[in-house]
């Protein structure tokens, strides 16, 4: 059974189709790699490239990602709505499965070093691999922007690796390692807009709700029909099973019920084999028992 | 993403560990086919071999294994207390996912005109694949026996394919088609045998229940607990939630909660993400959400 191990890199690049598309290639030209998806916006000026695989060959297609990123991105003229220090503005790698978070954060630091070096680069390390408390938060990090970086190079903004000068064309890169993240929204059959932000705010973790949740109440058009939208920032620490009782206790006690459940994107093996555990009370329900991971490669 | 076949054939040696092992590796040596499970028993002396793979895999190692499996056995010194026609007794093809019923019933039946031909023996198609009514029960086709069979190879076990007269050491093979049984027990928190069998009878198919469903009322010890005990012969037709559910209810109903669910052996990922789609109420929940299905062979 294998290790996984996902990298979501976020490119300042979001116009130009054919880098756009090189960029996808280089990450598809590495063996054991898969690339799951890729998403652009023009107004941000902006992708962001979803893959998975082994370690060593995501640390592979990263390598590949950023070397063409550099090559082909300049920020000198970079112009997009979205905060950004660099050509390849964030690299965050996330455990899968068969990884733990350490492990993950060990491959941040082992990758930021080896870009700095690499390209004689700045990198800063953030999330669960930030060296300073002060660079947990992304935006924390992001705040001057590619244009006001420079200035701050030797004051607040020193690097964790690599110089203390901004690389001419590519900026900095800020490399990570953080849990998977798991949209998870859940409709009310109801248009009662002030319960779902009721539930909402019971449930976030920001007003001493469920650990790891982060929730919205927001309201669907045709039909409309209020609806719980939530990150699971953690599953392994609040599950989709757990959110989906939470949420349907409070609703009942209103007088509503759930709808539907809306998955966003891709999700883990292991998510999924949670809620299935939970629903039929399993003991020991490992990935294992599901013949088709005996043919993961 | 792959196409997956499952085999279980059971082969009429429990007792020579040497031989037994060798047609676990007749099976594991071809590429692509994974040997799931291996059970041997030594009263029955009989074994059931586990193993999936892309179809044309699978008939590979099927046929490497009844090549072994007549070129070792002889069937004229067999003793064992499980009914048997042959010394590779019965062989069903199981679709996993991407690959329909009538595409197994297809491979059952191309398989046993190989083998008809391959041994010039003599072959019964069953279950799914039979070509004959009273052909879909197993121990129909089997009640004769090895030793019974010769007499009756003109009159009611003409075979449907091969030769009307016995393998000299090997004696006939049943080959099949058949859906993904999954072994599923509810424990309640109840020693009350007595509502565990009423559940168990209110929901299987035979007394008008769930269709596709086998139940009956255990008493497990130590502690002492009443347990439903089923078959889904067919989980696309009822689901592990359903049947979770209607016993949930019925013992709901009768004061006592559920305490744990138990799955025997591995099961097929279709499954899991049907329950995880019924827990969440998700629509279109198909293994491709799934990220590890990426990295399937």
């Amino acid at each position: 059974m294998s290790r996984f191990v996902e990298c979501v890199p976020n490119v300042s690049e979001g116009r130009r189709g054919d880098v756009i598309d090189r960029l996808a290639d280089a990450i598809r030209a590495v063996e054991g790699v898969r690339l799951l998806d890729r998403t652009s916006d023009v107004d941000h000026n902006r992708s962001v490239f979803t893959y998975a695989g082994e370690p060593e060959a995501v640390l592979g297609a990263t390598h590949a990602l950023v070397d063409l990123a550099l090559r082909e991105i300049d920020m000198r003229a970079h112009k997009g709505e979205h905060p950004r220090l660099g050509a390849v503005d964030v690299i965050p790698f996330v455990p899968l499965s068969g990884v733990t978070m350490d492990e993950c954060v060990a491959l941040a630091h082992r990758f930021g070093h080896e870009l700095a070096k690499r390209h004689d680069i700045p990198v800063y390390f953030y999330a669960n691999a930030a060296a300073q408390p002060e660079r947990v938060r992304l935006p924390d990090i992001r705040q001057p922007q590619y244009e006001g970086l420079a200035a701050l190079l030797e004051t607040t903004h020193v690097p964790d690796a690599g110089p203390r000068r901004l690389h001419p064309t590519g900026g900095a890169i800020v490399v990570g390692a953080r849990p998977f993240l798991i949209a998870f929204n859940i409709e009310l059959d109801s248009s009662d807009l002030k319960l779902a932000q009721r539930i909402a705010r019971e449930i976030r973790e920001s007003s001493g709700g469920l650990p790891a949740v982060q929730a919205k109440g927001f309201m669907l058009t045709d039909p409309p029909r209020a609806q719980v939208s939530m990150n699971l920032l953690d599953f392994t620490t609040t599950s989709l099973a757990r959110v989906w009782r939470e949420v349907e206790s409070r609703a009942n006690a209103a007088g509503v019920n759930l709808l539907r459940g809306e998955l966003i994107g891709l999700i883990p093996l292991d998510a999924v084999l949670a809620v299935a555990a939970d629903a039929l009370r399993l003991d020991g329900f490992t990935r294992d028992r599901v013949i088709e991971t005996h043919f993961l490669e």
